[in-house]
């Protein structure tokens, strides 16, 4: 049944889906039970008090939908924003250009800022957008937090600060797919209108929950969007919030326990300390790639995401190679280059539940795996260079000192 | 982390989420894994062809979508239809209101055939609109299979009869949420044009993944099909299924897993006895049914379900009372009423990983509650009567024998 | 992997092992562990402490040993008796037979109090075996609290009170393997100086824990008792106990977490609470024969037990047949005659994590495999009989109050 | 519940419990069944079948004993030999010390071979014992095939030869718990009486399953000897063999279910593959240990473990306080020196179902804990060490060719 069995465990750093925790794993494996008993809507009320947390919101409405970020997406947009709608959208990457794809087949009027792949999203001309845009005729910025394709992190708060320089209305829609739960994110204090993830990602949970979390200000565009919706209808979660029985439709249990033992673990471990993590372990990979002699595929420090690293191969390298080698040589999942980088970079995802010896296990694999396909490395200098800052920089574990 | 712990196992019998084997929970107790490897794909390819053999379709092209009931049913409209089409749709419970009121929200123009809560679909009207409808303005017919709220089967076979007798080339829309896989369902022989169920139903799987299929003719509509989609547009599966990566978004690795263990499962026992059980099981109840000296909701046995049963309560009863005493006193889940019968009838769910000590089990504890709340019942004479009936009905185990 | 699959729920009533409750599952549903951090010192304290409630003992010492029942009577004898040394045994059944046979193979001198397969241990003869021993050559009382093979249960308070009166010295050695956590059990207001159960019975655990407690007294004969034994010896333990490291050898992680998670729902449930259901569903099981006119094969009331019932059948029919029958056409595991009264006697067990409508499912298989093998059974009349007994006596789930 | 939890995966590196696969901890989340229904007699056939491979015997008889190592080691001596009789032993680390210590308390009389600990057995000394023994008073040798504690590995051929050489009839008991499945082990070749191992090593299960494996020559000896025995008596199983129900008492269904699932495991990768792999996993780890400048505290390569290396650390360092930091800063779990050794060496185990990146994670993790001890390390040097070897010699993992 497993279909490709190797001995031991798979080493997996993509991006997403990411490791589930065993304690989650553990939480999960369960029979299904009625969903309109009262011990559901129990639980879920504390799911959704909890997970405002992790977007660091009180004002926020989230909803839990069994969807994928795809979906999640599509409720952020349809619920807010009507057909024939400007929308400002960044495309510096597969998914934002997924995204802008999407908006543009909602038959939003989207108008797009390119970068090259490897840069952020261009604020300047953002700014100079709004600047123009005195009858606000822009609906909304929409924006992916890290572009989970190239490893770059956009400076949101620097968004909210030009919004609110040029005392802009338009509502600020976020993708946060691959950083909510592990790059520092502040709904609230950003003024985001919309955030959204997966729950495949940082909540290091199985796919099949969009979670997506809207300010008053979104909930009241909701009102007047003339988006054509109904399974991603925040209208009908609100009717059933009122009722106190939470779901309009049948929710996954499994993936309800699942969150309730993702957050706890998250909560135990501490949302800064678990963004202090990603940190460490993204710069522990930088260091690495730096020391191999190869580069980021992101531009400038002020993008480098602690979530996904893209390194560059050499052009007589082929990026899908180390991929497929790392599957059939080391049982270890690497991401592919995607799209306009397909071929030139390979991925290592450090996100969601992850350890320091569990990355440097990865980053090994990675050294031989250049070896195996022909790049002059020297083998052990990416680990030492990681270990190097590693070493100074883990804490105890608190539940051992 | 249970919040409404209860000594021994919960008898779950409410018309889905529906027990989960025990052989499916261990498939699905696995970490994630990268679904762009190779063994995702090669997985995926077998459940597509596998998943046809439950619609009893060798035309049909499947979707596994992480989405729920709701959201296959807005998969197979928004994929076939326009805003303005016109439809026909029965209305005779819960869950065929709630997609009539899809279809609305989804701009179609639909025209209702409605009937009493425990009556079929109205068969003659719809011949009288198609003989009527020379012009063919009538787009689709969207009929529920088996409706969950009432317990009441609609004649598919019937439907595709009068459609012929007229020439109709109307789109023959199925839900088949609570039948495919436990009822007699035959998507070819019957002409259904699409055909969708959800996989917490009698598939036993957790809730997260609406399977659609939709024949070549479906296939045909969907190109010309002008309501807005993206998350449920079949094309972008179609495009992934041509590349052999199938995946145009994350699907849960688990789900895979689980539906790859679950089909089976149903295979070793046979899908033709897995339906040979429902109907085995539904007759059992109703003959408790009966010897309680009880009504079933459904008025005609033309239209019995064998998968859900509702049982009216006599007036001095609130049915409420009685599912809320079996889970609170005998950890039993039994299915409320809803909408219109709400209070008047309560719902035995037979359908799914189930077999007779089980539902014996529950139609014990049924007995006790209503003796529980003032209905007369002789003790033991529910399950006296579904007894005499099973134990000359129960076929040997084929392995064990 | 599952050799001989049935749909649906397997229904587990031998008298163990019984059913392992879900959150026990998800407890043990873990990875290996290095048994030497400290975190498993710490949890094993916790476990030490809370199994003696189960054993009503504050003064007791408890060894959780890598073994069976029979491993644990073994520990139970060789760490307090010497070759030669002269036992006390009643043989009332196969598993007080089996004792005695290893009483006999660990070279004591057993003197054995013979009843009829059906009574309980004759506490005359014994009263009159301690009245004449004047001189104390009886060293030890082997007693089977719980005669599993013929569901008689011993009335250990008067073997405690005879000892008293007569002042005898003799250890008070008991076997509680399906008695322990399921029945009324007092070690220290009874006097008994060793107790032993086994984790797959009334704990509803995997086998592989033999759980032995120890009174001072026994402790004491420890340091003097000349049966060989290493892998059985207490005195392994105390050392170790001592360190505060705990274990002599690698115990099974996932027992220890599963003994934890059982622990804990035991004291949720509330040990009283746990026994009276068992009372409970003992009394609703005779019930039930009573009502099929059959005969329980123990003779007096006073001995009934509440964790097993063996149901004598009549000559013309083979116990063995039904229990076959169960399993091959009901998916119904019941418990074998064996011995005396093999193919005289099946045996339901009702002992565990089990609840009402888990039994009654039982009962009504029953009912149809008599039917089945020529017995002239009412359906439904011992289903109907043991409800009439439940309806008034099932309290309330108290979390779900 | 988890007592001590630190964010990802522990990284478990004792030289047992070892981790255990996926596939096998699904395997095993399973409620208890019936085990005189005939499934589980079904499959333990398999399993008696199946596990005499590890032990490369077709004459022997395996026992699946609800026990550990400790057990298995006294169901071998127990059933071979009689109090009084002459053993020859060798003392060369805590385990090998363990078991003269048991055998010393069961009443043999003890012939110890003591070498430093770090050599191998003396088999000089052997041979001339053997050679003075014209007598045959020496009724057994027992060795352990690998001493855990130090990580030395035995010639088990060399016995053989030597006892040929002198044709000496005593029997050959081997305690294989860290070498069968991982090392080069050839029963019937070496002509072994007596081989046994742990479930919870390189079987890679769960502690609870100690499995001895006799030759005709000690089922023939088990026939007159008197050690006292009944739990750990082999004629208990073998009646229940002819019987064939195969269990004297209740065995653990999960450990059955796991041992299926870690047989099936280690045949699908090939036993020889299992050997290599462990063969190459050693050879990098001491690789890596030279590379930091350390010393093996196995003094000759002869002896060189392919399970375990211990590690000498200079004076100046305690190596508990290395395998506390493992512990409370990294999730690494390494094992302990013991006893003569203790603080002396660290121990890491590679044994069981492990591969390549798994132990480079656990050598990083070395390196830094060197470093925060105050050893002065290359960080990277012993990973790049174990990688230059690794890289020339990982296979291709044959399913994903």
């Amino acid at each position: 049944m497993d279909y490709a069995y190797g001995p031991g465990r798979n080493h997996l750093f993509v991006p997403g889906p990411v490791n589930i925790p065993d304690p989650v794993i553990r939480a999960m494996n369960r029979n299904n039970e009625d969903y309109r008993s009262p011990a559901i809507p129990a639980m879920t009320k504390t799911l959704l008090e909890d997970v405002k947390k992790i977007f660091k919101t009180t004002s926020g409405t989230p909803f839990l939908i069994p969807t994928t970020g795809t979906g999640a997406w599509e409720s952020a947009l349809t619920n807010t924003l009507s057909p024939g709608d400007r929308t400002v959208s960044f495309l510096i990457g597969q998914f934002s250009l997924l995204w802008i794809d999407q908006q543009q087949r909602l038959k939003f009027n989207v108008d797009v800022i390119e970068s090259d792949w490897g840069q952020g999203a261009n604020l300047d001309i953002l700014a100079s957008k709004l600047a123009a845009d005195t009858a606000h005729t822009i609906k909304a910025i929409c924006i992916v937090h890290n572009e989970t394709a190239t490893g770059v992190t956009n400076n949101l708060a620097q968004v909210r600060k030009i919004l609110d320089h040029y005392g802009h209305p338009a509502l600020f829609l976020v993708d946060g797919v691959s950083s909510i739960c592990a790059l520092d994110f502040r709904m609230d204090e950003w003024g985001i209108d919309v955030a959204l993830t997966g729950s495949q990602k940082a909540l290091s949970l199985p796919t099949g929950m969009g979670i997506v979390c809207a300010s008053p200000k979104a909930l009241e565009a909701s009102k007047t969007a003339k988006s054509v919706r109904v399974f991603f209808d925040w209208n009908d979660y609100l009717k059933f919030y009122k009722l106190g029985s939470y779901w309009p439709y049948t929710p996954s249990i499994q993936l309800l326990y699942g969150l309730r033992a993702a957050l706890d673990l998250i909560f135990l471990e501490g949302l800064d300390n678990v963004i202090e993590r990603h940190s460490r372990l993204g710069k522990a990979t930088r260091l690495a790639v730096e020391a191999w002699g190869l580069k980021n595929c992101t531009q400038k420090e002020e993008w480098f995401s602690d979530t996904v690293t893209a390194v560059v191969v050499p052009p007589y390298i082929d990026s899908s190679e180390i991929v497929r080698r790392g599957w059939k040589r080391y049982n270890l999942s690497l991401g592919l280059g995607l799209n306009k980088v397909a071929g030139k970079v390979f991925r290592i995802g450090h996100l969601g539940n992850l350890n320091e010896l569990q990355l440097l296990g990865c980053l090994a694999g990675v050294e031989m795996i250049l070896k195996d396909v022909g790049y002059p490395v020297k083998l052990g200098s990416g680990v030492g260079a990681a270990c190097a800052f590693l070493q100074n920089n883990v804490p105890m574990i608190p539940s051992r000192i």
